[in-house]
């Protein structure tokens, strides 16, 4: 079957639909239930992460449905009976959702994105929400750090041939791009989703032609706009950095040109930019542009312009679209509340030996302190839903959920909350920005924090505060547990 | 833009545009180019891998085209004359092209694809080759090196929610089965490829219900036939186990019916299933399986069963289907030769400083010797194309490309040539196998391979050699390099 025979409605995991189904024969099937997901744990033990996937969570909901194909299918399992794969067929997402806008920047616990639907509706939604959300903010957080580490030299993303199929290459082009990469390979992504494409030629063109010089002049000719050469089909300084030089002076100077680049893929990244560096300056290219690839990620950014390497951008392809050195996001969806048939919100709670995977309960927001004098983010502090605005001309106590003790008073901020209405009523409320507002967005967001929390490794903790309330509640319900309520 | 207002032409890198139309304004345009697929390290450090992704690149080549849209958006571009252009439109793939059947265990730097083409169809259908071989490969290969750690106990994929992206989940699910997985959560999957799909329940579904005896009765009721209760919401042993053998007490067994499962998604697995294992036999659940899940993978099931830990079954989630460990599969896309005017094959070579890095030349063919005692793989040999068949009556010398003093005769075998004809002249000559002889002839391969070479670490390399005349041109014209003849 091809990718344009079937939808993605049963883009989830067989659980939702056996649940459901159960959900679909009892009463429960009206409840309305409250999901949150949030992460853990930053990847690469970084300090915090940028949040991609909502545009293709949007389209995915307004086009989920199940079609008589889907359902023939499902009918063949045996376990369905007609009235649920009727439902089925009728089905649509009635619920509401608030969510991050892309590019924000988000912190283990705390919830960015949230439903309210009817159970099933919400349990059914559950997997596609999570593999937009993992891989996208997987990419666009590997994507922000690389991009810091090369301190103004733009990247450009080009690791579709290593990518986890179709969909990674595409959407993970476009999450790299929110995360701050200047550009990608993959051309599809560009015809999707604007991000720009670009790319030259690779060793199979120097091959082809009888030699360099003719594959490099014949390149120039075609491409005189800032053409880059690639030097390393058989030796940098032997052949391929004296050939690209020739064809500059040769096709491009006389039609008034100087702007090009030439490209590095292999060798000692750091040695060959800089001694080609000085080669291309002696003869008069300074402004031909060094760009390197190979096996590059953040780490090995640091490191070469920490020794000088003489390099204006970057070419990175499988260590950005794979997330190589951590390669999971872990995004998760938890059962956070439901109503009773009163409409009361009811706390549901995820107990765990393992302190740091109880749930919050509750339904609730999200709010982020930006000290006034410095417009620098200081921490963020979830609420229940119920509770007041926060008294932005008040003094406000915040205290660390574990070491209750650490307080601190916050004053002179301004708060402003970060889940924003996506869906009510199964309608979309939210105008999705264009991408280039979302990578603006996510660049200005960054701007608001301090570098220490930026840190690559052992970055500092940003804080994630409960409301007084909020840690009331929960506290309350997991001592209930303790006491052996397990049943309640 | 939704996946189905898209085709897949242009997820390829914007190098192959640019070069292809450089290559239309020449007379190089209908030049026939030979390139190879072939990677050069196992991930993970192991010794083997499992070729997987054919199917799909079979539907890409198919479909392969560019639309109106495709060619306005390229032609906003700015760079593409209009005679590539109307090129583009008219496009089809018309080439010949072999590969080794997806299940096909495969060793680095020996050809796993070959494509003989016009020089702009090999170039445009570079990227999506690479992608779906690197892809569905990677995950094959883990899924292996998994099945293998568990020694008979299915495991189940359940990666889907940590994906990178749709196609990761989709298409990550079938090479997992392929490489032996037994089944997985992925719904579509099974819909579009046949992979079994199975699930039971959620955290969520039993913290839905009042209490948990109450969702595991009321699952049990909805589905009796081996039921699989999720045990470790509140505390294993203080509720989760007492309350599903309560449940299967109730419920399966005035039913006559005994088959049920637990699963164990968190703490420590060995020593939660040892104890569990103990108190279901000692009230009678013998038939009750024991199914653990929680950031799993080959080291971990090797150790958990090293540990006597009493599991049945397995489900993988994150480490499977991101590849965890190491999430690149290094397929490279490399030209081994062009035809002259004359249609004569000239063989073309990329060398390299790092030797491990300097292509194979020419069009070639791969064979593997199995002895004919042990039924076992012996070794692997790429000749050129036009060398003689393999004589099977003879003994065999090969010896190693790199030091040449190594040789070993080969007597009493069969060989049987690893790549076969997938296209021939744009006309598919190859009938896809169902998916279920995919996987039979992945198992199939696997054990005719030597314990040594499936070592998780450290594994015996097996042997991949040149023949005689592969080898004498290849050294040549590394030799003509080295003379400094890079032009050549």
């Amino acid at each position: 079957m091809k990718r344009d025979d079937y939808n993605l409605s049963l883009l989830c995991d067989f659980y939702e639909l056996t649940m459901s189904r159960g959900y679909f024969n009892t009463p429960m099937r009206d409840k309305i239930a409250y999901f949150d997901v949030f992460y853990r744990q930053v990847p690469d033990g970084g300090g915090y992460a940028i949040a991609a996937g909502l545009e293709q969570i949007v389209h995915y909901i307004e086009d989920l449905h199940f079609t008589e194909e889907d359902v023939d299918f499902l009918r063949q399992k045996g376990i369905f009976d007609e009235d649920f794969l009727a439902y089925l067929l009728s089905f649509r997402f009635t619920g509401d959702i608030w969510a991050v806008p892309e590019g924000s920047v988000i912190f283990p616990h705390e919830p960015i994105f949230t439903v309210r639907a009817p159970i099933i509706e919400a349990q059914l939604i559950e997997t596609y929400v999570l593999l937009a959300l993992n891989h996208q903010s997987l990419i666009a957080t590997k994507a922000s750090r690389m991009v810091r580490a090369a301190e103004g030299r733009p990247i450009s993303e080009f690791g579709s041939r290593r990518a986890h199929g179709e969909d990674a290459a595409v959407s993970g082009a476009r999450a790299a791009y929110i995360g701050g990469c200047a550009s990608t390979a993959c051309t599809l992504s560009d015809r999707l989703f604007g991000v720009p494409a670009s790319g030259t030629m690779a060793h199979s063109w120097v091959q082809m032609f009888d030699n360099e010089y003719e594959a490099f002049t014949a390149y120039a000719k075609l491409y005189p706009n800032n053409p880059c050469f690639l030097v390393d089909t058989y030796s940098v300084f032997g052949s391929g950095l004296p050939n690209a030089i020739r064809a500059v002076k040769d096709v491009l100077w006389p039609m008034g040109l100087k702007k090009c680049a030439i490209r590095i893929d292999s060798g000692d990244l750091a040695y060959i930019t800089k001694k080609a560096r000085k080669i291309l300056d002696e003869e008069g290219l300074v402004d031909c542009r060094i760009v390197v690839s190979n096996s590059i990620d953040e780490y090995l950014i640091r490191d070469l312009l920490n020794q000088e390497a003489q390099i204006d951008a970057f070419g990175i392809g499988e260590r950005l679209i794979t997330a190589k050195s951590d390669s999971v996001f872990g995004c998760v969806y938890k059962l956070a509340a439901v109503e009773d048939d009163h409409g009361t919100v009811i706390p549901k709670i995820k107990v765990s030996e393992n302190a740091a995977k109880i749930t919050n309960p509750g339904f609730k927001r999200v709010w982020r302190f930006y000290a006034n004098d410095t417009g620098k983010a200081e921490a963020d502090l979830i609420t229940m839903r119920d509770e007041p605005d926060i008294d932005q001309d008040a003094p406000c106590e915040i205290f660390d959920p574990e070491f209750t003790w650490k307080r601190k008073v916050l004053t002179d901020f301004t708060a402003r909350e970060l889940l924003v209405p996506i869906f009510e009523g199964g309608r979309l409320v939210y105008t999705l920005p264009p991408l280039d507002e979302i990578r603006d967005h996510c660049a200005r967001e960054m701007n608001t924090m301090w570098k220490e929390v930026l840190r690559f490794e052992n970055p500092h903790d940003y804080y994630v505060d409960l409301s007084e309330k909020l840690w009331t509640v929960k506290n309350a319900m997991i001592s209930r547990y303790i006491k052996g309520n397990h049943d309640e």
